[in-house]
């Protein structure tokens, strides 16, 4: 007998730690989750605010935990970054408050990755190689006129050894000895991250579920655009959060496993 | 003939760049000002929001300048926060984002400084050597309970290159990750810093005058105890900006040495 699905919708969306994954390990039945949507046609696909690692580094991480999966089903905030960024202002010189992975994305989009301020936009990320030196360099670029754009507005990150800072910390610092805003912030949960995640699947947003652990971005972000939401609790939102009748997600599941009857 | 002065008050209180000096060069006149107040039996101590350098610093400085000064005629926010947080919470554990100066005076005022979370309180400064590392301490001691308290909160300092990201910066960071407010920012404007330079000149507020170059710091603090102000342009403020007659200083001079009749 096939599998049946707690929604019709043909693309579903899956926000990665504490959705399909806690750290390493994988929360049991995502796999066989995900195996089951595909076999019946649906379009999946993997959505991260994080730019420390490559998205062929979370497609590797995926296809080990029993998750097949291609670099290109999984859309991170640097990928949306650097796409966003190309329409606005296609291979611009740069500066970036950011690791490797974003650099080698923004390259591989054609962008001039500079360590000095003659740039024309400062990208701010999570950094944990953010120092005062990085700061003093965003702050003569925007002196000379650099815009600001970011990858994710997270306060903190959670990790095994509990939270450590997230991009906030690095966009704050800028902002104020700038004096200035960022002027985008394209991760979740901002509509951006999202039109590309629709675009990849070829899916439009009402049939289209996005299925995610975190109330103020997944939920949020999927109801504003107008998608199906589904919260797992098995991240960072527990059962008694008062906050789940004012989100008002459609589905509140225990687990991504129960998705699929 | 005894020099005749602008002002009769007993106390005098001057900023140091932008009024006594600009980077390594003294403004012109300032020597003779400041001997002729001193001659005439004034008391003069010199106020910096700058946690960058020892008090015996400024006063090598200064002497090396022509303005013979010990280190007790110099309050920094270094000093003051030492003392204020000696009241607060006298030989507490602490993180410091901050450079040695600033480390040696807590030490000297019998803080125990630690490298780790293991903290009361994380004191936040202007510290070239910010960076990741101690950003995340200081989330980790925050959420162990440690407070915040800061030097000074200056977005940018001006330096003989340009300005550079000050002690804001580091606040904002901290501020973003935590979710909390810095509790206590001693330096100008705040009249912590004002209350120690009074008990230094033994002089009250009304017998006493500020002069600096900077409305938003100096003056503004000035006129909110009732100290008489004198703004100086030889610093961040020109002779043409409105804000002058907002803020509205007694005394707007074009240099310290139009002081002295």
């Amino acid at each position: 007998m096939p599998a049946g699905f707690a929604l019709p919708h043909r693309g579903w969306l899956f926000d990665l730690d504490g959705t399909v994954y806690r750290g390493e390990a994988l929360i049991p039945g995502a796999d066989d989750a995900i195996a089951a949507l595909r076999a019946a046609g649906r379009r999946v696909a993997f959505l991260s605010n994080k730019p420390l690692q490559t998205r062929a580094d979370y497609a590797r991480k995926l296809t080990r935990l029993g998750i097949e999966t291609g670099e290109d089903d999984v859309i991170n905030s640097s990928l949306v970054l650097a796409r966003h960024l190309a329409r606005l202002d296609g291979g611009a010189p740069v500066f970036v408050i950011g690791e490797p992975p974003l650099i080698a994305e923004l390259r591989a989009h054609g962008f001039e990755v500079r360590g000095d301020h003659r740039v024309r936009w400062v990208v701010i990320a999570f950094d944990r190689t953010f120092d005062y030196a990085k700061l003093n360099t965003a702050l003569q670029a925007v002196r000379q006129g650099a815009r600001l754009i970011a990858t994710n507005p997270d306060r903190t990150c959670p990790t095994e050894d509990g939270e450590i800072p997230d991009c906030a910390g690095m966009t704050a610092a800028v902002e104020a000895v700038t004096g200035r805003t960022v002027e985008v912030i394209v991760g979740k949960p901002s509509p951006i991250i999202l039109e590309v995640a629709l675009a990849r699947l070829g899916v439009s947003a009402r049939d289209c579920v996005i299925v995610g652990d975190r109330l103020e971005t997944d939920i949020v972000m999927g109801k504003r655009l107008g998608l199906a939401t589904v919260l797992v609790l098995t991240g960072i939102t527990h059962a008694g959060d008062a906050r789940i009748a004012d989100t008002a997600p459609d589905l509140v599941v225990s687990s991504i496993r129960d998705l699929v009857r």
